[in-house]
């Protein structure tokens, strides 16, 4: 599947050689001729003996960085050192906790620590509000995991979640300006872990739960929720899900669909496939088909409580098979894993059937393996349409600090979504341009604006 | 006590009066004819009907910062508002988390986040000691505290010690270049707060034991630094003993002692008081009397464990009452509250004493109450000689991390304290100059230094 080189492969190796009029050319040739892509070369020094040269490439895997070097050394390249990127972009962090004012002073000092700070401490003491003013708590998240669901890895444990947390905290102060704690946290049982949250949770103006693996994520948001007076966010269900319905609402735009008239198929429903299976019934979807391992729910079965609920709510027919759900449907919504359903289902879809194969890393279906004409969208950075939370948490929390929400409500998901889907205009909107770039600055804030509107306490 | 104007009631007031050559000076003296210090004096705009000034004065308290208000309204200017510089400060709070590489295009995003992301968690996870190079872990400290003894507030809860631990986040980035992150836990329980800050762990390299309230503050380090293999260390005691220790040695420098022949007084023996006992012994002080409310202690005594320990290790003999124990004495060491005990007992100590009036924010005893040449030292950053925990502790826990330390030994602490002392050069060493400006970068690194270098496992 993983057949493009990409940056998450990307290798600097330092190489010498005798000093040549062609070896810059040589040394792109060598690497390109086994399929790596050279995307950046330096000549560091050159002395009469020779040469040495930084070449950065973008591999598939680790294998193919071997079979770069393998190449390297037999077309005669001395290999100094070869540095990873992406370790390279994590030495130390990728975040950092840096003071708002210099400390250059005495009097600096005396303002931001004591004796000074004992005049902001007394006055939280007595008035808590004033916290949201005077610490950081109005502008924090606290990005919190247990390490049990972590990305497509699975229960890795908490120490190997904390550079995806600080991915996270990092992308939260670059698109919603906010500051984000990493927490992560050696508990896997839900009544302790719910106690140490809340616990933990007085400098934070707002809780993102991440990679919590199904069924506990759902008690563990819902009770969070129940004891505080902050929003608690499981981005891996609803953050999915507000994206999911972005990208739904300009798919139907292109296809001249409305949401309220669509047969939408999910296929899983675990946390993130519930969490779009409700925003989408939310959101005025009325004919939705779950499909979980044991084929489409309908009403006549026994049900968990969470699938019950979308059920209940769906105006679907029974079927007897996912491929009678598929067939003549109008979108499939895909949070399993490739080889769970065969792409050539697509075919008995309905005319310009819209598909978003959402299994990470490696999508349900791919491009090619669709006829023309079919939209797709998926996770991955590096094809059109993804569906990137990132969309989505950074104005979303911003829009709920700012208004002292204490909960995310269901409307300010649906605001959110509508937000992300508005951002691209008329003009722009295409079969493969239905969401926006995480880098247009404009959707984090119509994002925060909408969520902030659509708070009612 | 508090009789001078601080920068911690910094004030500025913004001004409206009729446009006149005199306006700025017959202001100032306005503000200085109530005892306020004017810092600063600026006209925002001038227009032929009137003038906009923004002036800014250092007060003593509120109540000085009101009558400096009324002064200015008996004298005619209206006042179109009064911010208070200190507020300002931690407006939004006083520390920020930030990306340390900007997230500028898809191919950064993918290095910090997903997919490249997937690759440092699986590396961690299947080797869990390369989180200290590839996370924040290896430079970063949690400041953890349950808001139970903050400052000289009490126990004002975790929420009113948020500023407090964000001040000090402030410090360990600018004296340390380490990450802090403040942790404010609502518990007290003893063995529920050890679990929640052992289960919180594991994104720090140390962990900063804040503003926790003797005596489950020994217990909580003690059991903390049991479970954990990353150093545990309770600043309030073992920062202030550090720096107690380095200025004593550089007061007994000054006049003529050694460590080994003095006897030491030491008045209030809670968390600070017995570190401080602790390190001086450590360190080859063995004349040492501690003091309590019931007076000195002595073998012959039923003791607290702590104080048994401390007691034990002291050849002192047995004194009847605080005034025989200090008569003669070479050094009070006061770790209580002013009025505990009277400053006049000064004058029965041995010729040259040395005084550490350390009860914040008002010492025992002030340098107006002590006749010339008695060299004090306190907590204050309006005196000379301030026991500054920050000369310490941003150091410490650089060193530390820098040498992957398990925990903090006794041997680190004495190593901090001479490396801060030695900071003084014997050319700037005086009867005001026993410790070094924290602002002095050499300090930093000098304790670092010694720290690492004393370390082992």
């Amino acid at each position: 599947m993983n057949a493009d080189p990409s940056p998450s492969y990307s290798t600097t190796a330092r190489i010498e050689a005798p000093l040549s009029a062609s070896l810059l050319g040589d040394l792109s040739r060598t690497i390109g001729a086994v399929g790596a892509a050279v995307v950046g070369i330096d000549l560091i020094e050159a002395t009469t003996t020779g040469a040495r040269v930084d070449v950065t490439f973008n591999a598939v895997d680790e294998a193919h960085v071997a079979s770069v070097r393998d190449a390297l050394t037999q077309a005669g390249y001395l290999i100094r050192s070869v540095s990873d990127r992406t370790f390279l972009a994590h030495l130390g962090g990728s975040i950092e906790v840096v003071p708002r004012m210099r400390l250059r002073t005495r009097d600096q000092l005396s303002l931001i620590y004591t004796p000074g700070v004992a005049r902001v401490a007394s006055e939280i003491a007595a008035n808590p509000k004033a916290a949201w003013n005077l610490t950081m708590k109005g502008n924090t998240v606290g990005v919190v995991t247990n390490g049990t669901a972590v990305l497509g890895l699975g229960h890795i444990g908490p120490l190997g979640a904390l550079p995806v947390m600080e991915g996270k905290a990092a992308i939260f102060k670059t698109f919603g300006g906010l500051n984000a704690i990493p927490l992560c946290i050696s508990e896997t049982d839900v009544d302790r872990f719910v106690d140490i949250v809340a616990a933990c949770a007085n400098g934070f103006g707002g809780i993102n739960l991440e990679d919590i693996s199904a069924p506990t994520c759902f008690e563990i948001e819902r009770r969070l929720q129940e004891r505080l007076t902050i929003p608690v966010f499981h981005d891996d269900q609803h953050g999915t899900a507000v994206v999911v319905l972005a990208a739904l609402m300009n798919a139907c735009a292109i296809t001249s669909r409305s949401l309220t008239s669509i047969r939408v198929v999910v296929i899983g429903v675990g946390a993130a496939g519930s969490a779009i299976s409700k925003i989408l019934l939310n959101a005025g979807v009325t004919n939705l088909v779950p499909v979980d391992r044991d084929g489409p729910m309908h009403a006549g079965m026994t049900l968990a409580p969470h699938h019950e609920e979308i059920v209940k709510r769906s105006t679907a027919m029974a079927y007897a098979s996912l491929e009678d759900a598929v067939k003549g449907a109008d979108v499939i919504v895909g949070v399993s894993r490739r080889g769970n359903w065969d792409p050539k289902i697509v075919k008995t879809m309905a005319q310009s059937p819209i598909v978003f194969a959402l299994a990470n890393p490696d999508p349900e279906v791919m491009p090619e393996e669709l006829d023309p004409g079919v939209l797709l969208a998926t996770g991955r950075s590096d094809l059109p349409n993804q569906v990137n939370n990132a969309l989505c948490f950074p104005g979303l929390f911003k829009g709920a600090l700012e208004a002292r929400a204490t909960r995310i409500s269901d409307e300010m998901l649906v605001a959110a979504a509508k937000a992300i889907a508005a951002t691209v205009s008329d003009a722009e909107r295409a079969i493969g341009v239905i969401v926006p770039s995480i880098f247009d600055a404009d959707v984090h804030s119509a994002v925060a604006n909408a969520v902030k509107g659509a708070w009612s306490a």
